[in-house]
């Protein structure tokens, strides 16, 4: 049988499970590939470090680059480099050196997609991503290959798995935000810097592949509205929960009037639904498509072996001939014209949940509601609570659900709310969602 | 743009569906295929019925397959027959005649899938066939594209869309069986002759195709154990859901020791696990693999236009060359060896549910859990029911709950139950499962 040889640059956790998977399972492999992955050379940073790799061939490990880029057998490699540089530069030397690439790293994409796009149709190389989007979840494929008869008219999905973990400790064991996040690290799911994880940064570099792909747009994730876990409290969690509904990080591209809405928004939807029974660190993505209707994908949104199955399925697809296929049909972040405009953040439409902290006196829910209905907003539910501990003056919590309106009029009326002497500085507002 | 000419053959509810995407939406098919899908002819049995197409172009319709056959323009031919003959002959007609074909008929292929796939190799021709299963879920993509990194460990899945809708609404209104069988033909659900559907074999059908792809078994989908919803009753049902579980037919195939286990089984699914909440006509698929871990797939497994965009993929995916790379690697229903061999329906292990109507009088209970100790069962639980209207002689529901045996100390501890005096010859068994 014919080989195909590869290369891995960056022995990480994911690197190494990809090493695994070629070493260990490689007459599979092969069976799906009509070609033998040959595992040539692994850039590491450090060649004493153990890789927990019993059969690790010897000669195989290196610290120089350049034994991947002058190797001219070696024709697939898997860039498994994170942050923006040097893995950019890699990724260009790489492809300049006429190898393919398989990527991982998601915040490269989002940032410098168009150039390395570009770079790959110049010189007649192609550049696969499974892994840069929902870890095991294969959704690149499905939007790009699967559902290709189909107008997509909305992707919503849970892209980080740590806010989702650290979401499901606070919900279900009532635990604080701090030790939830601490718990998260110390089982491997954060990074020792979270704050692209729970600040919706990591899920918005997401959301403008898969936008990229399903709509044609290019976006980028800076320009993606987006709030993270800052935006609510426990108390919300639980306030949410005795209103029937589950609070989630939500990154949404939905086509409104042929327009696209796009947000990563902590979002309250209805238990019972999909996105709302999504626990732990998992992925989840729901698709709309004009055809097709309504589809779930839900599994493994990252890990060692969840994304190391996705590297290697794009690897035996390259090996194969069909990325060649499907890379030069995208027209990846290419010049093609683009005739959905995203709708301003103040646009889009929906319901809100607002939680404020108000003086239990007459006249204060009169006043709340007037400012509201003279925002055009009406409300859905109302609750006001007995405050958990006295406080002097005293203050009691209130919950709002509107209906749907459009943002800037809840934004305008909260920010009205907020301005008067009853109503305490401290107040929340989250989106609602019934799906 | 090059132009690939394609035919419809089956001018049938999906065939309409497939008519009216490539007509309608030519530009976007043409995007992710590179080139053109240009709709040559559609071979309809009545040049006169009404298509529900408004711009249908003059000429397209025919009633003679040899306009299709004998047209060499003619590349790309969806196969939408229903049934085994003619379906079987006239695909081999197409592929004798140098079409590529796709086919949604799961039938043909479960039954006549090495003779056709034979052909097709021989003939340097393919097949694609993701409508065949699960509808618009793409799951033969997934697990031949996607998954291929993975050996499967399991696929579990709610394959036949009308049962569930049935059981749905069985377990949701209380609907006696023949009112949801009826209510399902009424929505188009379910067939005139909806035996296949209710009985497990169409489930079978399928089950035998994936489990062809995930683990290279062939087996006639005749051999595979099947039960279907004659098993139960409205009753046990209701009784699963004072048991927290819901009823669904789980199509099975796992590895159990690298043996197979596979059969269709109405099975209880603890309520809350993905399997046991897919509601109404839908489908839904479970599959575990050793390096993505499990993933869940839920959407529509039938209908008109779900079907037709897994069509119309397959089409883009054989004109833009993509099919052809994967059906010969697939080796699909080919003389390949595989090691895995079926495990005996009667050595299956699993936990049981069972109803009896038994005596109300002393002495019985202790006959029947004295019978299961015998045969070495457990019980997980007991419940005891006072009966719903009095009988005479009096007779009480007894169900029980086992822990994890063989499928055949169930069955015989079951038969040498029913065969007591004391026991309503009338009595269940299920299988339960808490995932």
């Amino acid at each position: 049988m014919e080989k195909t040889h590869v290369a891995i640059v960056g022995m990480g956790t994911v690197g190494t499970g990809v090493a695994r998977l070629l070493l260990d399972h490689g007459d599979r492999l092969a069976r799906h590939a009509g070609r033998v992955l040959w595992l040539e050379k692994s850039l590491v940073r450090d060649l004493s470090k153990s890789r927990g790799i019993d059969d690790l061939p010897e000669g195989i490990l290196t610290t120089d680059l350049s034994e991947i880029l002058e190797n001219p057998d070696i024709q697939v490699v898997a860039h498994l480099v994170g942050g923006i540089e040097p893995a950019r530069t890699i990724m260009l030397q790489l492809l300049e050196a006429g190898k393919d690439v398989v990527t991982a790293n998601k915040a490269l994409l989002a940032q410098h997609g168009s150039e390395l796009f570009d770079r790959a149709r110049e010189l007649g190389r192609t550049i696969a991503f499974e892994a840069s989007v929902g870890g095991g979840i294969p959704i690149i494929a499905n939007i790009t290959q699967c559902f290709t008869a189909n107008q997509i008219l909305s992707l919503r999905g849970i892209l980080n798995g740590t806010s989702n973990y650290i979401l499901t400790q606070m919900s279900e064991k009532g635990a604080e935000y701090a030790d939830a996040l601490l718990n998260a690290q110390q089982l491997g799911y954060a990074e020792a810097d979270p704050a692209m994880d729970v600040d919706g940064s990591d899920a918005a570099q997401k959301l403008a592949i898969l936008a990229h792909l399903a709509f044609g747009v290019q976006v980028n994730w800076k320009e993606i509205y987006r709030r993270g876990l800052e935006a609510f409290t426990l108390e919300d969690i639980q306030y949410a929960d005795k209103l029937d509904y589950r609070i989630r990080l939500i990154a949404t591209a939905q086509l409104i009037d042929d327009n696209l809405e796009l947000h990563v928004s902590p979002t309250l939807i209805r238990k019972g639904r999909p996105l709302a029974e999504v626990r732990g660190a998992y992925n989840a993505i729901s698709v709309v498509g004009d055809a097709v209707g309504d589809m779930f994908f839900h599994g493994q949104g990252a890990g060692q072996m969840p994304t190391a199955s996705a590297v290697v399925a794009d690897m035996i697809d390259t090996a194969a001939g069909r990325t060649d296929i499907t890379f030069r049909r995208l027209e990846l972040w290419s010049d093609r014209q683009c005739e959905i405009e995203l709708i301003p953040y103040p646009r889009t439409r929906g319901r809100y949940y607002m939680r404020f902290l108000v003086a239990d006196e007459p006249g204060v829910l009169s006043e709340i509601t007037g400012i509201l209905g003279k925002h055009k907003i009406s409300i859905s539910s109302i609750i006001q609570h007995e405050p958990k501990e006295p406080t002097e003056p005293r203050k009691v919590p209130l919950i709002i659900m509107t209906h749907e309106c459009e943002e800037i009029q809840a934004s305008r009326a909260h920010l009205a709310i907020e301005q008067l002497a009853s109503v305490d500085e401290k107040s929340y507002r989250l989106r609602v969602s019934e799906n």
